[in-house]
């Protein structure tokens, strides 16, 4: 019944606009780009399909005035894809935040956790 | 196509173990209760149904050692529900926390919303 979550610890997600909201899976996966080059290629390092992270980086280029990806090849390519300035300071300034979130829930974090009735894995 | 965002601004959840996290919808509804003093009326105000409200309340008294709510007159009644000590606790290190946060997270807020592109309401 309970939904399933595989990363622990604090989530963080910044809701800009009625429609756009960014947290961690857009910010994994600019990340993932970043590391790969390649939109399909991030996507599935993230078990995401690839129409799914064309969505997710589709929403982000159309809520900013600068995107946060370009592609080289068009599109409908699946390679050549890159942070544009913006999308590199994008994921910089939120996993900044991330860390000082951490930082901030540290001891309400292992409290709760404390308080966990036994047989609830915490780690 | 993209969802809609009810609250704007920052949106925090702990994640304490694979079937247990602590977010906004699960603290409004503590707080709902503490308000009505009813499940059920917490419930409503927030749009939720009856037995949502419920499932949410219950795993949270299944994950903890102690319960969060205690209802005066058994789990099927409408009314007499109180938060415990711990349930208060646990509202009110939430609250506090996502204060902090919010203030952590402001200049990095703002910076995005001002990022927004033309025709995006950031308010």
């Amino acid at each position: 019944m309970a939904r399933k979550y595989k990363h622990l610890g604090v989530r963080l997600r910044l809701v800009l606009g009625p429609d756009i909201a960014i947290g961690p899976g857009k910010v994994d996966l600019l990340e993932k780009v970043k590391e790969t080059g390649s939109i399909a290629e991030a996507g599935r390092t993230m078990g995401m399909s690839y129409k799914r992270a064309w969505q997710l980086i589709g929403t982000m280029n159309d809520a900013f005035k600068q995107p946060v990806v370009v592609t080289s090849r068009g599109g409908a390519s699946k390679g050549g894809a890159t942070l544009t300035q913006f999308g590199e300071e994008l994921l910089t300034r939120f996993r900044q935040l991330q860390r000082e979130t951490e930082h901030v829930a540290e001891s309400t974090l292992t409290d709760l956790k404390n308080a966990l009735a036994n047989g609830e894995r915490t780690n």
